[in-house]
């Protein structure tokens, strides 16, 4: 594996299983708050996001096991990583909801396509991990988006 | 739902919470940074402790919303809240990945067997919820201290 | 079995068995006369009420049978014996819908609440299918309220 | 949908799901009452009777709600309408249950019979829909009446 | 198969094959594109009305074949047999979709009941498969057109 | 039960009892003797149709019984009272195979199509099973006849 | 396979496949007729017993095939062969249905078993065979007979 | 773990976890040598005792283990410590097996409802697993014991 | 998603999409009226066809959604967009059908390779989207023009 | 059956069946008491072995019963008759626990592999079942003992 | 395990190791190579002994290691100890493929008969294995030589 | 299929193929030969690597076939054409399998990420599936080093 550069790799993997992260823990809290008539659609809707959260961080993380990195994924360094505004506390009505979870999906994604960049020259293997993803966090960020217009 | 005090079983109730998303996430930290000999039986063995960690805690957010309460489980609440000290970075030995598993199990058990008493006069639904979870945790205990005998 | 007394523990779950049933044929009745832009995901959360409201009823009959005593769901007893008050006939818009099945688990958990206790003292056996129940009641009541918030 | 007579449709299947809701609470009321050495089979094969009202039940209301009808499956309903003498409370008998249970079937099906004819008329889809529940209770009656032989 | 008029059963099945095609195309469009807070109770109720359509015509283009006849499926043939308005392109809000599914639902039931009629001297067994279609068609006209209400 | 003659519509149902019989047992015939390069695709299809037959003559078997009459099934009577030409012993070759098939299903085609004809006056019930059991094998048919285009 | 004399092996299966789809024809003919208070357990266990037979039925006849011979399972051919007497017709009371299957399976038992000791000398992959279905059918004959005692 | 008292937790358990291994033993024993008319129900509905007295030993042994004690289910153990009467040897009549049963069943209830009180002091988590237990316990019983009536 | 052009990436797109939906259409033309003894494996192989085709036609049409264009399925628009030439009418051979499959998938083949060059500068995620299908298609190519040689 | 001499055949089986109990029972025993940084595989490995000695008890038990003989696996039975060395109670480390397991599978396959010839004379389909036993035994053997070298 | 004699039965047991590692490559090459118009059910076909041949390599070799021996399934081991033919390369018409098949389980089942009668004295436990192993090759060898006739 | 350069791409894939081959047959002789007290997790871990290695190796294989070349799996090629140094004869312990099976993947990564970029002109489609293997012979080798840390 010497061929491969372990820190430019991790450089770019440990950011984003930081924010995978913190979006299945945000999922969960916005799963359990939210009010209103919409109620039980976007309850579901929510546990399918953190399900693929949860998936894709497992995936970033043994990644950077497999390139010879040490992931991290210790709370104390997710809450001072993450760039993420915090989620209000307490009730929070459907639509609001759905709002807030489009901002973060498309801060990730704003903050990953470049990645995709760095990392083609990097590790290819790693680059097809992280376009998998993308693409599934616009899928998401369509099935919710879609509800604004 | 007049005839429950909201308040009283919300407070024991957010504490166990923040303590099971922290030992979910300390779960899936050993379990991609554990090495040795040992490696793919614990590696194992802490997917069961994380999938059981997360159901309870689902399990306790919700029961906040049933009683009227309002579950915090974001991340900044929990690396706040949590009492635990922070797991080491990078990779750590079979051995000492067990002792100190067993050692924040000790803690949850320690925190969450009083708050069993005092939910008898505030709520048996509720304390027969944490009566269960204790359960489990002492059984995951005994399967990770039996490994020092 | 001679340390049981069967009166009083019967005395306890049929009427709860009357509840269960009326809610039973309540939520079909709602499935199937449900109106409005809501129809899809109220239509099928009453099927997951109608569910548990069937497993518990069949619960309590079974364990009224175990301590000796006789379950009676009739049709005619349930029509006597159940307090709520009649469903409205035809069509009716969702959240008239959410608001009555609401209206109606508020009910059920305020006689069922002080069986529990009367229970302690009768059958910790029977007390203990009890609080499950009240807890599930408890969680379909949060899932319906929820949406007026 | 203008060419389908909404009211002389539900004429001929509200009556019937009167009588397979009726069906499906004897049949549990049974279930639970039954004594006697052919105990077990019986406890079964009524459980399968009931899924199968149920069933019925459900198609037979949907079906009203597709031509334009209202199902009224309400307790109160059900206990004014259905022509059927109440079964016994108390502990039953297996063969006397056999017995009670082939009686209620051998109603239902000779007033059912009738509606097919009818239904010819009015609606061949829901006609459809009565002839096979009608081979479905005619196939319960013979596994019951041959127990007499 | 000689007493089997294959001209004149394939003279019914085949418009219905025609336009069961196109009501799946149509589904997958909406599918698509529909927009605003219903969208996703819609988008994933249009799959379930397009996984029908799909079965349903793959079981008439079969009966055509089994009596003799040759189905035709071809979206040329569909295209210009088909006599149902285009649908309109791009974004359309969720109300406007489940507006549009309905009229096309009344405009097929009402072509299809007269094909029954037509095929009770033709061919019993087709007959029978297209009652069964009309019943549900009729099924997820009610569905939808529920949502008015 | 007394408005169903059972004699005449046991009369249509005990032939076509036996023609179904005949017609699993000379399927399992063909699928162990077939012979030449079609072999595994014939031998499979053969499992199909018998699987089909089995499950049908139960049925026509259990209406019998259901209308008060008594099945008939044993070997001896099928031998006597099949009208089916005996098929070859030996190793067949598949194309002979699928001609043999063809012809016999037409001659239970043929003989069956009167049935319905005559069960609309006997019994409806009875009548939709037939025609059910016709649409197959009238699918069957085709997907063996069309080899020989 | 020249080393397998096909003629002597065929000599042993073929008349052990006509007893088994005698058998299954049988046991298919009493599932249907048995009366009286035992009526649905019978019923049921036939059903294990015919599944068992047609699954020998098919192992030997491919047996005869894979050794070079050619099965032989026509319904004239088992009609001929067999030297059970003929099941009695119409209704048979569920006692005298379990004497007539235990007095068969003793019969099919007592022709087989010596089968096992010629099979020893010319094919013991064929004897291994037999042997387990010798297993069966004495399981089978405990599970029957064991009602006499 | 050090505020549970191992050994008086223990001194509840122990017994019941011979108890039920024997319960174990003993209902095999019956399943085997079970006779007579209501052979197969019986033998049947004593494989679902076998299978939740396991389940139930190996719960009630892997609590002992986690409250820091040693589960003793050996044979010699087993033998000397029950307290059950041996059943009978040999063929037993299926009316006579249900009688054992019961009087086992009972046996073992009323030596453990005391149990579930002192565990109330000792270790409500023992106690939690001892009530679904028991509750267990009273289903079989009524379920063989309603066999009487 | 400011930096993605949806143009240029919808107008990559949008052709796929309209011969994915044709091919599946004529995937199940040739699936109705394929002839000969090639007939059933056929008749499998074309539904596999049309099932991958109809997955692909989804994801390619919803990652249209995802990149903010709107995906065009229409029967109209696939009509006239469609550069294939119209599949023979009634039945056509086996072998006639492999070839019209092989020529009809060496021309989306031919289209979508120069598409996936082309994306590599619009948007990676839609490029790895399209090698998938065309790796699905040359699989598809190959297992039909294997039947040639 | 009267060709079958009971009498020797149990007499080979009866003490095969107390060694299979006395196994599982001693599988559980050592599953539970297991300690040592093998706990977990072992603990695992052990529960596969004690489902397999459950099984082999069952199956010989059924087979004692089919030649006539009578089965006796009741604890006192089992006490008296195994001639194992009774296990170390309390902990056991894991190395210990392999070793103890290897011993009793070294005695069970010496005692079983004379039966087998002794069978051979007795009862070949006893015989075959026993075989089939040891090929399973010899496999936990091998997969425990390698753990030596 | 000391009556048991490693060397002459790894004797019988290793060059049947090697032939079936053979089998599976040689039946992978042809699944892949195979073409002409019989591709399909070929190239299924032959997954189907693929399978089957990497069970049976598995159950040889854990046999070998269960009486003591050591497998050898190195690649340079089957190189040079298989007596096959080599396969030719590049694509083989169908009914080459099952010629050349054909001939090669000829030659496994000629080189297997013998080991079973050598095993009798050896070890019927290994016996038994290779006689089912036989049955299961003659069975593939029928289904592929059928297809000559 | 012009533009591919059939040449070019099996070049690249054929000896991929050999490796693979050669490693799900080296994965089984560790499987059946690894000794000592890791043997069961090491046992079970090596057949995950062969399930992968074989699925890789027929992925392979099929996309040689669909890009017009012929792949070569036969045990004479993979022999002389693979780099790797035979594995040792005889019982090889844990730590050692585990070392040899690092090597070996060290090996097979070196040879194949410089494949991934050659194919990068060749065949992006190949170039795909090739990552995919890198990614989980990577992942597959940090499980295996992770042991000697």
């Amino acid at each position: 594996m010497n061929h491969l550069d372990t820190e430019s790799v991790t450089a770019e993997l440990q950011p984003l299983l930081v924010e995978l992260i913190d979006l299945s823990l945000t999922g969960k809290q916005a799963h359990w708050n939210v009010t209103g008539p919409q109620f039980l659609p976007i309850h579901r809707q929510l546990d399918e996001l953190v399900t693929d959260a949860r998936t894709w961080a497992d995936d970033v993380a043994e990644r950077i096991q497999a390139v010879g990195g040490s992931a991290d994924g210790r709370v104390v360094t997710v809450a001072d990583a993450s760039s993420f505004e915090t989620f209000p506390s307490g009730s929070v009505p459907g639509d609001k909801v759905v709002a807030l979870v489009v901002e973060r999906l498309d801060q990730i994604i704003a903050a990953t396509r470049p990645r995709i960049d760095r990392l083609d020259a990097a590790d290819v293997v790693s680059q097809d991990l992280v376009i998998s993803i993308v693409a599934g966090l616009e899928k998401h960020r369509w099935m919710y988006s879609t509800q604004y217009a």
